[in-house]
């Protein structure tokens, strides 16, 4: 059986940048898949009675947050720069991932955009932003960005959301191998370590 | 400069266990002085608007934390068995630790008490239970209970959790070094490299 983690985000959170790149170099490292699934944490967090993004509504978190971050990326050699905005507004680059989440350029194209949002403070929720990623992996921006905004992405982007709930999904990211779930890029290890001796 | 973390803790949280476990090997290890500071979580997480433990409050994060509980201490290799009661009153133990934060026997007493709870299902509220754990440490259990449930203690333990706030703490266990915050057991490891560089 294939080794497989399924890897639940959402554009908007932080913590979901480092743990992207991170995921991806040691599950290449490890022999291990990754099935990228993107999902709406914000109807996640309204369903806990969150409006807005916890590290808005409760400052002290959210200054360590911003604080932890740097901390983070910099333990990882990767360029971080607090955003302008937070949180953006993912939901195009989400639907985009979700009706492409087998696509081969699906890593590429995450991995951009939370360049774009949490290196270049880029807004995420631009066409423009998300057609120019998309054009730099020679994928044909104006049909993707079509298809993703039929009713059709839209509904798969809400089941999607949906299995997240489904699953007792309540942040960003989670790791799931099986039923066994891991929440947060300080799992990462743990997760990686769970999926091998799953699947040996 | 002595090499010293603050561990700002609450006796009713989970996590808090394994890691005043391991925060007591690795500052040994490091010759590292840990600094106990308990405070009330309630009193932050009412402010947050939770009059009950998050975990209580969200269903599927309560579920996922003590399975989470279960893997962290079996790969740390310590005991553990979910409490009949969750969260426990820490207050009597709270104001212990607050008023004897610097007795030879404070780390011995945290462990004792989180063992009481997370192991042994006992509840830390019962003035029998913590009485039998400061006489199990040759200490005069009488005297120092009646001198916690003193308004000076009382007071005392107010103030301090006054300090949790005015610092910014918003969960435990949370670790000090001068300004420098690390929330979580998750990052008991890059709060002692913050301490051994902050302190050659």
């Amino acid at each position: 059986m294939a080794k497989t983690i399924q890897v639940w985000f959402d554009f908007a959170s932080t913590y979901s940048y480092p743990a992207a790149l991170r995921a991806t170099q040691l599950a290449t490292a490890n022999h291990i898949s990754l099935h990228w699934r993107p999902f709406m944490l914000g109807v996640i967090l309204k369903q806990q009675g969150w409006n807005d993004s916890p590290f808005n509504l409760y400052p002290p978190k959210g200054r360590y947050m911003w604080r932890d971050m740097e901390r983070l990326c910099a333990a990882q050699g990767i360029p971080f720069h607090k955003p302008t905005q937070f949180p953006r507004n993912g939901l195009l680059a989400g639907r985009i991932a979700c009706l492409k989440q087998t696509a081969p350029w699906i890593t590429a194209f995450i991995q951009a955009v939370c360049r774009a949002n949490f290196v270049h403070d880029q807004d995420i929720a631009d066409t423009t932003v998300i057609g120019e990623i998309l054009h730099q992996l020679n994928v044909d921006s104006e049909g993707v960005i079509a298809h993703a905004l039929s009713e059709e992405s839209k509904q798969k982007f809400r089941d999607q959301t949906g299995q997240a709930v489904e699953l007792g999904i309540f942040g960003s990211p989670t790791f799931m191998i099986g039923d066994e779930m891991f929440w947060g890029g300080d799992r990462l290890a743990e997760a990686i370590d769970f999926a091998m001796r799953r699947y040996p």
